[in-house]
């Protein structure tokens, strides 16, 4: 309480966050029961929770299990970040409830870019913003290199079977040890039970053995397989790589996305421990050989290298809110192409933590009918979590501009209707957050709405908004303002949720995962997204049928869409029904666990502007204190 | 004593390294005086030592400084890293004196292909091999993040200057804010210093001033600043960019070299404190203008954001010893390109923790002839430390190869004649001892030669050597085998080199820096490495004149040279001199502080071989071991 000096206009994030002192991030951890030998701290305001920690406390009840989703926003964003970092400053600070707040880490690439750090804002902020900003505990590091080691190994593996005989290739797979004896990797076991090759001693294979062994025959248009960096790097969408001499010709054309577009990053974000994140990378597909059938990264002898290099980034970072509660910070993957939610990993050793009295309040990126499903579906399918409550976020801002209002455009002044009262413009753009309220609610749980207050929304806007979420069945519709107050200014949208855990929820999926990968993407399309029906384009219908016949239909599916509309048009404001929904290509994602309907395209790779934000960025050398991270 | 429990034949690195408990890294902190506000945990076993603790310990005096370098080696390497630590672990746990070993970073790239890692080996190492081979503390990813945040700059700026007018470009640059007024960024100050601008305002430019400004005008043709990964991926070495749609036809043939050979690990290596190192990486040239004048790091407006990127990394990582005596692991710049050193701030602030009466041992990559050499001339330069004694490395095998014996090569079986006694070639080959003896003492320090013994090694060949040895005017010449005894083996090569630094050395550098580029080149040349002549290429020479027109003249010299001869031919062994040693090219790194005479070609990234050592690395999920590294 009062820890936080308020003042109005709210400062810039970076300014409160270097205004209010932190506490040691093991004092942090002692007071959520964290025993030290589970606590790996890097400096003084971070520190890794080992998953050991869940064996310790696996007797423990688990907490109650919030998911945070949003309306259908602008391009400006609606807090939900912000609001999960609020409650739990509410519900910690305020309320006396053990609490953890569980939030992905940002990617780099952006920090430096057009857009900010994502750690909250204002007064609900998870700090230090900078080292929330920045490397923090060197996760997605970890996955820059594993998913390049990964890419070269595709690459090398390509150049060497050119090259060589099938004997000469087995050979050098299998060399002879300083005994003279051949013996095969653990890894490459694994490889013979897939070929059916029930065999453990090199000598016993046939010449076909071999050569079906040591050849993968990869097909170089069917690698799905492309290298990451964390940053903003637009000239390496498309590049034509191998062009040295001493590449012999071999020249192919990839690409680069950013690295929490890679699969890994899904991978570490639905992993349950340190043996399945081993199953998952192992059986990453990579690309197909020539015969059609996948490639895996243990086919390449990967997968144990793999956890191997993604062996401390499995653990979540435990760092403070403002108000000194506890947060866990893990995983950040894309919410197209990915689930777009933290880990499951950090959820469950949140929900430990806090015991059965306890909340565990978790965000989902993008608007709800994605970041939400995609939770519902996805996460808790794989760690069989099962949420107490739903919050969707909702400002007036976007229900304005779903009622009607004109566009929202980032870095350009807001429109004077969304400055000044208009009930009605409210009112009209309610049935957006009304089908999102009607969407969680399927699921079996109970809905909060949280009311994101700016200064400019009137008290007959905020009613309208309440009275519309009501109506769609909320459980309560709460006005907050953490933001400008922290989590004082959640404090009532705080107990409306501790009221809502108390409800009875009876989660259920949208879909079980025996139907065909067709009537999947129907159920989601109908259902959530209030499609007509589905269109699949001839590529659509060829990866299908593909995927179906490698056997990978029985996924979850992840769809890739927009999340500017319930439908595939971004302009498609409010509650767009009846519509035909393309699909345009599917991906699969096998080793992190889902099969990639691609509705839109999608840019896996940001860029620059002409002033990026790395302008203003600089450190003081005496005090060490960054500038300009916003 | 007695800690470690031999067994003979000598087990792998990573069998000893794990049957060894390391003690806490706060411990090792503790012992070496490190108060707790100067140290950032990583987990149990790393810390980072924060660079407050030089001005903490800015009255005591510096310990005794010793470089380690190695005679000309075979591809099997001669054991400097070895003998690094193993010497620390005798002064430290053996003779009670207070060590700290300094020592290079390895890249992860070579942990995953042909070769291992780079701990030292046997009973002499730093623990947690794993940690060591691995992430460590992220340094080397905070380079790749920089280095390419940098290219990306670069090309995205060249993007929009092909769209935009100078009077756009200017305005986008500096936009105006909230309330209406433009500023420059305090980086952009630099710009119009450098520019001859005098003016702070931007709305007091003149249209020619703000296109100059404004305007970089890269010439594609001349960009030097490729992009890096610390992976073996050779199918990066030449590539095409910005092949998408989106990057309407601006394509680019580059590449990508490994990690560690990125200008900003230099720069990592020999900076001095953060102010100096935010303006070496402000200063580092990234390309020409169409006019021919330097552009850099700063006229893109990164100097400040490359600096927060790297503001961890420029703090060294305390990790131990296998006998519990602290290392400091920092920098691990290329031997060729760059100075193959590890850094300044290391060994200045292991010299300030070990005060007068303790030792600070720092490794200096490849043979004598170039990591000793830039020890000398660039890194004590920069540093303005001064050494109290050289080891040179020498070993019974290499001296062999020099005196006659056949090829050595990696991964096949030693020639019978490393194998068993022959004193005569031994002796044949100890001219190339010799000549380094005698380098190493022009720079006016004691040396002691560390005979490096192996099990086939006969007592009359040991005698050899050291006879050679003492002969060429070492202080003294011992013979260790730590490799399989630990500190306990190196003992009296504690005992010579304690008695060597009690040695008068009166320090000189080879040359001052004022001579000419030629002056300097041809220098090091006939005095290091006993060459005739010198000779320059067209393209070096052109070079020359650029870099001298630049105003880079003054900068001390790295030369990139082969390590395998004291020519620039790998296949002259022994002690070769005479010879016309060929300038192909010279580069500049005006960030990190000197030129680069090209001698011959290198590989900046190497490849992944059909079976690289990744098939054998897994993970125990149960113990969470590591297995397969080497």
């Amino acid at each position: 309480m009062g820890k936080l000096d308020f003042k109005d206009p709210v400062p810039s994030d970076i300014e409160i966050a270097q205004s209010v002192p932190t506490v040691p991030i093991s004092k942090i951890a002692e007071q959520l029961g964290i025993p030290a030998e589970h606590l790996e701290p890097y400096g003084t305001t971070k520190a890794k929770v080992r998953l050991s920690a869940l064996k310790h406390l696996a007797e423990r009840p688990d907490g109650k299990y919030v998911v945070v989703g949003g309306i259908t926003p602008t391009p400006l964003g609606e807090g939900k970040s912000t609001t999960t970092v609020g409650v739990c400053q509410a519900l910690g600070a305020h309320l006396g409830k053990k609490v953890v707040t569980v939030i992905r880490q940002p990617s780099q690439g952006p920090t430096f870019g057009i857009k900010g750090g994502a750690a909250g804002g204002g007064y609900s902020q998870v700090v230090p913003m900078e080292e929330m900003n920045l490397h923090l505990t060197g996760d997605i590091h970890s996955i820059t290199a594993a998913n390049n080691l990964l890419a070269a190994a595709i690459d090398a593996r390509m150049f060497h079977e050119a090259t060589q005989s099938d004997k000469a290739l087995f050979g050098r797979l299998c060399p002879a040890g300083r005994d003279g004896k051949r013996a095969f990797a653990p890894v490459m076991l694994r490889r013979l039970r897939k070929l059916d090759i029930p065999k453990t001693d090199p000598d016993e294979l046939t010449p076909e053995e071999q050569g079906r062994f040591a050849r993968l025959d990869i097909d170089p248009e069917a690698i799905t397989w492309r290298r990451v960096l964390d940053t903003n790097d637009r000239f390496l969408r498309s590049i034509t790589t191998g062009q040295a001499p001493t590449e012999k010709g071999m020249t192919r054309e990839t690409g680069f996305d950013i690295t929490v577009s890679s699969e890994i990053m899904a991978v570490l974000a639905l992993t349950t421990c340190l043996a399945d994140m081993r199953e998952r990378l192992g059986a990453m597909v990579v690309a197909n050989s020539r015969a059609g059938e996948p490639v895996t990264a243990d086919d390449l002898g990967l997968g144990g290298a793999l956890t191997v290099l993604m062996k401390d980034a499995i653990s979540p970072t435990l760092m403070q809110t403002l108000e000194e509660t506890p947060v866990l910070v893990h995983a950040g993957p894309f919410a197209n192409i990915a689930t777009g939610n933290s880990s499951v990993v950090a959820d469950a050793v949140a929900l430990k933590l806090v015991g059965a009295d306890g909340f565990v309040v978790t965000e989902a990126g993008f608007g709800a009918d994605i970041g939400m499903e995609k939770f519902m579906n996805i996460k808790c399918r794989y760690s069989g979590l099962t949420p107490s409550a739903a919050i969707i976020v909702a400002t007036v801002r976007a229900l304005k501009m779903h009622g009607g209002g004109p566009p929202v455009v980032a870095g350009k002044p807001l429109d004077n209707a969304y400055r000044s009262e208009n009930v009605e413009l409210v009112m009209a753009g309610a049935v957006n957050l009304q089908r999102h309220v009607a969407n969680a609610r399927a699921y079996g749980v109970p809905v909060v709405v949280a009311i994101n207050k700016f200064a400019s929304d009137s008290p007959a806007e905020l009613a309208a908004v309440r009275a519309a979420a009501m109506e769609a069945g909320a459980f309560d519709a709460v006005v907050c303002w953490h933001h400008a107050r922290g989590g004082e200014g959640a404090a009532d949208l705080g107990k409306a949720l501790a009221a809502a855990c108390e409800q009875p929820a009876k989660f259920r999926f949208l879909y079980p995962l025996e139907l065909s990968i067709k009537e999947k993407i129907e159920i989601i399309a109908k259902e959530t997204y209030k499609a007509g029906s589905v269109e699949y384009l001839p590529q659509a219908e060829k990866q299908i049928e593909l995927y179906t016949r490698m056997g990978f239909a029985g996924l979850p599916i992840c769809m890739a869409k927009t999340q500017y509309s319930f439908s595939d048009v971004a302009e498609k404001k409010g509650a767009p029904s009846g519509f035909v929904l393309p699909i345009r290509d599917v991906r699969a994602s096998v080793g992190a666990g889902f099969l990639v309907p691609l509705v839109g395209t999608m840019v896996m790779m940001p860029g620059l502007p002409t002033r990026p934000c790395f302008y203003e960025i600089d450190i003081d050398p005496e005090t060490e204190r960054i500038v300009g991270l916003s």
